[in-house]
């Protein structure tokens, strides 16, 4: 049996002079990219570009939705109503399947940015709201989230192929949960060492959690950042791991019949 | 043989909190909807309503692309970069695809609109860029547009099909183009002679220019406002009239194959 | 001794092609204008027009302050990090002021709108930001507010002037808040019904609560909708019974020294 | 008799997640900040943060009024209607005059911006419309901009002080005008020779243009850029090179009488 994993970030986060992160680096580097739609970061010559690479390289295009607030790049929960959000939603997955359809592909999944993937974790209404966006626009389509999220959970009950993800570069609880970022501990700087918890997560399916136990992932893919100084070098560190340690890295949604 | 032609207006316009035309009574009268994609007007929430309510009556699905400007409605020439102005043209399509979607239905032509429109009859790169959009999105995607239009010919080079449109309520020059917005007689009011003069461009192809003299417009289409004060007022007496004379009013695309 | 009271209502609500409320209608009957500066709702020419007309009626101009927020006008709650709440905020004020100034007058109160105005009731990190903001501002500038908020409580301990107000169309609890908009009975519509209350509110500063018992409200204010359809027509009645029950209708501002 | 010269360059540039530039190391080079006001560039924080680390360094703060075109940032022309224009400009200083106030200084002057920075070398309205938001805000703001643009010339009709700018890493025609950017020597890149350059503007009014002739620049002010590679060594070896020479680099507005 074949070990593998998808590996993948946040891309298309630019937005008109402003560049952010890069793109073109981590593209030849992952597996799935969760593209900014332009609500909280993107614009859609950042988007044509995003994705036309995307598809050059082989990387699946995954529609990374957020509250609408570029002032705020995503980062504030936002109180919007239910159904004005399942709008919201859908209007940002159709936006990017058009570039991914001028480039030849489709939009493989869908996974909340910042604010709105936090709240999903617990959120009834909104939660409720991006499943509903999903599900109407495509109920074929994937979502990307953190085990034990409600998110994942009410996705999985509407019927939505769920992923799970865990994030290459956080502590995580001995209950499996991520460490807050306000905590010292809360990150993992030194790529070697991510690379290696990699590993492990992708033949074992665990993790060493901050206080030394043993968590179970069942992670599907893994998320390494694409704003921060460094991501190149931690996603690059973590691919050759991978690569090294004879595992597979594809985007989840390879194998899927075609939608 | 059957005398047909289509009705078009403009709808969802609204924002937010302002609401904008009648789209619900425009929606029982027209043929073709050339629906605001978010960068001049409309937000999910109106595109969702004015995709669900014109998939319901049969309406056909346009998408009504405009220069990234809310705060000008569009309306002020923006010397948008080529290439940039391809990509916002994308990404407007592909948020109202979504909607027309979800309805059970597609978007089936594409309309510039305020200031875009107007730059489309002379201005070369912009013209090109926005049937680039198009061809790159969907070359099988008609475009509405006044006859004579940059618009319509680089359109029709590049091998889209392209469909003509009259103005209900404007005045025409003898040469066919339209009398100024500043001069005096450049609008029609009364909707008897509106609706009586539609029905002779369905009929005969032909209008009364200001002078009195006879123009030919060979318009498929038949453009009623939609946000004006009495605009319900004449699309229903235009509808009126040409139901009682016999011509059968339906969208352009209604006979073409599915797509 | 003279009974007087201060009418306010929200005006400058319109956005590019979207207007709303009848702001014209509105300068001549209330004597302080909570105007919009951009950020909910208000465009710059909007906000030029509202200055010049309030400067010509002698109405005070008050900077109306909400959340980032054009596409929610304002009545979704944000997690704004309060020092850029704090910075939102003095923008908006400073924007304001300039059209104020150009129209030969000043800004001369601040007011939250929307969801923020909510938040501020209870949100102490929020209703911090937003009082360092007008002091940093001007320590000297009033704030208006609901009686018992903790925006009033929090700009009276840092030696803000504050106003209290009541809504002339809100049924209060015997407790004297709000009747929660949800609940059948949270509103009144009857134009001479509330004038009446209004002429009590001035005179005695008690109103009658939903279940007949007798509440303080201590208003130096009476807030009057703008936006709602009716809005002209409750504020011209309130008005007129005022002058005719012999109560000085002024802002509450209006004796203060010149700032 | 001491030579003085100004240095100005353009600030606050970031918005959001997105910073641009190093505006921290060039306020502790230059005498006057441009900064951008929110509608091309910048939000309330980043004008909060500039201004407070300019009035700290002493630095003279300009608004630089913009299109409001954030996608943009301001570099694509838009034919704003002037009594728009007007009312966007003059919410633009008071949005940055009111951090200035709080940072304890004032807003010393007014640039216009990218491409409206360019429209008023020549657009009668539009120049027109800027001139005339500055004079109803406060007719003894002086503005900056290139000699022999019609910005300058309309303002000085109008009673404004004018204020002439050089820009440090332009190459200058015989006739004094800029070499277009498309043109392969439009700009100078090594620090030292615009070192050595701006210390002969400074000292006698004069610089080399492309083909070898001296023209008159009469500058009052320096532009170094802000947003490029290399801005920053750039402006520091023109600082270095200023005092080295004995030359005074003082804010133009600093003798002048309190406002």
């Amino acid at each position: 049996m074949t070990v593998q994993i998808d590996l993948n970030a946040d891309l298309g986060e630019g937005f008109g002079r402003w560049p952010l992160g890069d793109d073109d680096a981590l593209l030849g580097i992952v597996t799935s990219a969760n593209v900014a739609c332009g609500f909280h970061a993107g614009d859609p010559s950042v988007l044509r570009r995003v994705c036309d690479r995307a598809a050059e390289n082989g990387v699946a295009i995954g529609a990374q939705v957020g509250y609408r607030d570029l002032a705020g790049f995503g980062r504030r929960f936002i109180d919007v109503a239910p159904d004005e959000l399942t709008q919201d939603v859908i209007y940002q997955i159709g936006a990017l399947e058009a570039f991914a359809r001028v480039a030849g592909t489709r939009v493989r999944y869908v996974k909340p940015h910042g604010a709105l993937y936090h709240a999903l974790f617990h959120h009834e209404e909104q939660a409720a709201a991006v499943v509903a966006a999903v599900h109407a626009y495509d109920p074929t389509l994937p979502v990307l989230g953190l085990p034990g999220s409600l998110w994942l959970r009410r996705a999985g009950e509407a019927g939505l192929a769920t992923v799970k993800e865990a994030f290459v570069d956080r502590n995580y609880t001995p209950e499996g949960t991520l460490v807050p970022r306000g905590e010292s501990d809360a990150t993992l700087t030194d790529p070697e060492a991510i690379a290696r918890r990699c590993v492990g997560i992708a033949t074992t399916g665990r993790l060493e959690a901050v206080d030394g136990t043993e968590v179970t992932t069942g992670a599907d893919s893994l998320c390494v950042h694409g704003d921060t100084d460094g991501a190149v070098q931690v996603a690059r560190a973590v691919r050759a791991a991978l690569d090294e340690g004879g595992i597979t890295v594809r985007a989840f949604t390879h194998e899927g019949p075609p939608r």
